[in-house]
Order: C-alpha cells, then sequence, then structure tokens
C-alpha cells in the first residue's frame, strides 16, 4: 500500500502522520470540527505543536489529510452475486455506519465538517470518489450477469441507493434502519433492470 | 391562514414574532448557526433582548421557530399531468433552492443548524414532514391516471427523487444541475411503475 517516496514506510515521519491524523480524527468525532485546533491536535497526538502546524498548517488542513487517510484502507465492494443484494450491503452499511453509537460520531463530524471547510469538503468529495472507483465492480458484473443492460451508469446506481438513506438521515431527520436500506436496495435494481440507469 | 388565538393576526405581537424570526433567518444564512446569538437577532430585528430571551430563551428556540415559519407558506406540490414531470419539478426545485447563489445560503444554513442543535433538527424534520404530506397528490394522482400501482408510496418516491440530488450536494460534494433532477426523476418514475415502491 506503500507509495514510493522519500519515507520509509513504517519511519519516524509515518508515525509522526498517522498518530497526527489518528488524534484530529478522534477530536472531530469528540467536538467537531468548530472546536479543532492545531493546539489541541498536538497535544492529543504528542507531537510538538510546531511540527504539526509546519506540515498541516491549520485545522482545514488537518480534517482534509485525515479524511484522505481514511481512504487509504482496504475496503471491497460487497459481491453477493445480485446487484439487489450488493446495493443492500453497501446501503446497509451506510446505516450501520452512520447510526451505531460507537461508529457514527467521526463519519457524521466529516459531513458536517465540509459544510464548514472548503478543505474538508473537497476531501470528503476525493473520499466519494474512490468509494465509487470501488464500486464500479458492482454494475460491471450485474451487467455481465446480464441483469441490467450495458451502458448502466454505476456511479448513478450508488447516488440512488444511497441517497434516500442519507435524506433520511440529513435532510428530513428520520428514523433510518437496514430495513430502509432494502427499500431503496429493491428500487433501484428494478429500475436498473428496466434501463432507467443507461445514458 | 392565521390560526385561532388570543393576538389578532398583524397584530404587534405578530409584528414582533415575524421581525425576530425574519431577523434570525438572515443571521443564519449569513454567519451560520454556530454564530448565532440572541443579542445579534435583538439588534437585527429592533426588539428588545429581554423580549426575545422571554419567549425564545436560546439561538436553538430561535431557529427552530424560525424554520416552523418557514413551513407557513402556500407551497403546493407540482401537476404536470406525469409522474416523471411532477417529481422532476420537485428535484429541480432542489436542485436551484440549493444552488443558486441569491437562494442557497439559508437552506444550506437550515440543513447544517440540523447538525448543530437538536431543536433545528427536530423543525428541519417537521419543515420535510410537512412538504411530504404536500407532495402526497404526485403519487396519488398518478395512481388516478393508472401510471403507477395503487399501495404506491409517496414519501418514499420524494425520498428517492431528492435523495441523490442530497448526495451530490453533501455527501460525494460534486457538481449538481437540473440534468440530474431529469436523471433521478426518470429512474424513480420508472421504478414507480414496475411497482418498486409499494409496500
Amino acid at each position: 500500500m506503500a507509495t514510493s517516496g522519500t519515507q520509509r514506510p513504517g519511519g519516524r515521519t509515518e508515525r509522526t502522520r498517522q498518530a497526527v491524523l489518528h488524534a484530529t480524527l478522534d477530536l472531530l468525532a469528540e467536538r467537531g470540527f468548530g472546536e479543532l485546533t492545531v493546539e489541541a491536535v498536538a497535544e492529543r497526538s504528542g507531537v510538538h505543536k510546531t511540527t504539526v502546524y509546519r506540515r498541516w498548517s491549520s485545522p482545514d488542513g488537518l480534517v482534509a489529510a485525515a479524511l484522505q487517510m481514511g481512504a487509504e484502507d482496504d475496503w471491497k465492494a460487497p459481491d453477493t452475486g445480485s446487484l439487489e443484494d450488493d446495493l443492500y450491503e453497501v446501503a446497509a452499511e451506510v446505516v450501520r455506519y452512520f447510526t451505531e453509537p460507537a461508529l457514527k460520531e467521526l463519519p457524521t463530524a466529516s459531513v458536517l465538517a465540509a459544510f464548514q471547510s472548503p478543505q474538508a469538503a473537497e476531501a470528503l468529495h476525493d473520499f466519494y470518489a474512490d468509494r465509487h472507483v470501488r464500486m464500479a465492480p458492482i454494475a460491471e458484473r450485474a451487467v455481465a450477469r446480464g441483469e441490467i443492460p450495458s451502458g448502466t451508469d454505476g456511479d448513478e446506481l450508488v447516488r440512488a441507493v444511497c441517497g434516500p438513506i442519507f435524506y433520511r438521515l440529513f435532510l428530513s431527520r428520520e428514523r433510518v434502519t437496514v430495513a430502509e436500506a432494502r427499500v431503496t436496495a429493491r428500487a433501484v435494481a428494478v429500475a436498473a433492470r428496466e434501463g432507467a440507469f443507461t445514458g
């Protein structure tokens, strides 16, 4: 996973980066972007304040880098063998991630930070763009199985299945459970079969 | 529109309420919830601070009341004669309202305030619940025209057509235009015709 560069993976600079960005994520989840300061991140991470300032310069820079780090995982799209079930797994993961008490603080704070910081908004955009790339096989495999027409827009499938979940979470502020993930997955799979997502 | 009560519509108390809540909406759009204070609302509205405190008590109370006032309009759901076009009008209005520079500050600040204040979140919930009631005729008329099966869940149609727009706006932070409103309206109309939104 390590990219080529001047630092050994696992070297001191990388350990510093990890410590600072994990402290940023912890504080973002605990306090939100409005209360995040370079000083607090330095204190939490045990890295000297001047080092944090020199490398990340501001709360915006810290949050953007921390959200970028969030994409450095090995997440793969589900592969259940059916379009509806793949879409259900994606939507249900969104539900769990944004509603379970032990999980929801950080993703919710990330969405909120994007309202408050253009750099955080750009990092959130990049995170979702990367997730969309990883989810492209969902539509590709459904096309290969003959479930949906070729030319189906896989990005739009993702927006269509996740959108109503996020609408409940952040607009209409309604209760949301995995039952709603099933409703949206079924509707999107039906629409996709009928060719609703081809250019 | 006036409800029965102790105040004459247009009376002094009502004028005070209007002045305070319009000042709240102005300041919410200009500064966001984090910077909203009772003092600033009093100064902007020309209403004495103690009056504002006595009636609304806090920034949360002011924002909640102001968002409730936002539902006191005569907005009606579109009635174009076709389900897809009705849904398109709804989605296109969301796009315009949240992207046009002259309009977007207040609705965006309202969504943000709901992250920061439980009272604002409840008021936003109530606003959307009221909008859903007003949009119920979209599905009812489509059923009456024979476009979609009876038993179609009109609330879910609204979530399905608006969700992908809000996903672009606040999650993936992608560009959104009325062209995307057409894509989502078409997909949802197709799914609805196939019975994807019946219980």
